[in-house]
């Protein structure tokens, strides 16, 4: 994931839309691996797309779409991919459409395109997601983010699922240590995570067993249950 | 800023750091530039760390430390900086106190730094920051990282501070466009930020004015109001 914005690098805004995206590709069973986030400079982003996008799947950009001088991604990922920015007829006679008579030149930049990207929509979602080769341009208005995640999971499609299980004990991670060594060690396909809490009076650390076999996470949960001492786990999830 | 952990990449927690570390370095007239989040794995942080630490004037980590196996951060930071991993005789005696008779192996581990790192601390927040050459090694957990940003303040100190006004409308940006560019224009040394609002019914575009100098700062947003059609601006900030 590419996060583009200067609001989001000088802390005027929270940055929103990871955690979103983070979910919904890990539905599809896809690994969210590295997330960038840089401000609105056109070779950055250029470079930064370059680089993500070749070394992944899938990049997702996030942010800089719109029709004032700090929404550059339209441009910079153009560049990257070595294309002209061009102007979309469908979606130039959309903008007409909606706007009418109150059309400016403003708005008619939210028609730019780089050559050959494809135009994505759903029945339900009608204002085309710009993709072009494996790079999804995302908006960055929550809201309107949100919004477009049923496109990217109608047309990414699901290659498998997470199953995720959390024990919650009052233990310290010091003394965790040793018990999740082992459960580590003897499965090694579960990705086993230790999250300690700090002015939480109803537990301590909670524990994630995490992988893509039901039966070898929930194995690899209740062997480390079965370790803990008397009194623990506070409860599961 | 490197953000470090496989909970905020699958989407489990959401990160609360940034935004912290954005605004404490903003206040020091520090510009943060580019934030990488990655996976609890070592050659991935040491990678990163040793590229974003050769290519800014400073480098927070946030994430990673701590007594269990998914708590890579300090040795990663050790291999980016060709350093072996040691105990720190004066973090282990604090420990030692602290645990007393309590004390585990997996506590032991909180002592562990690159070898010649600082141990930076403020008279009220005693136990160490750790920070080799440029790069401050920082706690996840948001509790602890906030009680630890006093330290970068007092041992950075401030070159500069920035200012920032906000000015709301209700124009959409397409009609915006023209204004601002002017506006962009006129004041280069200005950053002008767009930011539209979905669902937001007192205002719909809030336009941002920053940069070091108070005065010049002043005229760019006052010669955007005066260009504005009337009734606008809803209000300024």
């Amino acid at each position: 994931m590419l996060v583009i914005g200067n609001e989001l690098l000088t802390g005027k805004v929270g940055e929103a839309n990871l955690v979103v995206l983070a979910r919904s590709v890990r539905n599809l069973g896809i690994v969210l691996r590295r997330v960038v986030m840089v401000l609105d400079d056109i070779d950055t982003i250029a470079r930064d797309v370059r680089e993500l996008s070749s070394a992944h799947d899938w990049l997702f950009t996030s942010g800089g779409v719109g029709p004032t001088h700090d929404d550059v991604t339209i441009e910079a990922v153009a560049k990257a991919f070595g294309v002209p920015v061009v102007v979309s007829e469908p979606m130039k006679a959309m903008l007409e459409a909606h706007y009418k008579e109150r059309l400016t030149d403003g708005h008619l930049r939210m028609a730019l395109i780089p050559e050959g990207a494809a135009l994505e929509t759903t029945a339900e979602i009608r204002w085309p997601t710009i993709r072009i080769a494996n790079t999804w341009i995302m908006p960055g208005i929550p809201e309107v983010f949100q919004m477009k995640i049923p496109v990217l999971e109608a047309k990414i499609g699901k290659d498998a699922a997470f199953v995720s299980h959390a024990v919650y004990t009052k233990m310290d991670e010091g003394d965790l240590k040793p018990l999740l060594d082992r459960v580590v060690a003897a499965y090694p396909t579960v990705d086993v995570g230790s999250y300690p809490r700090w002015n939480e009076p109803s537990y301590r650390t909670k524990l994630t067993f995490d992988g893509l076999d039901t039966d070898v996470v929930s194995r690899a949960r209740d062997a480390f249950i079965a370790s803990l001492p008397q009194g623990e786990p506070q409860w599961i999830e």
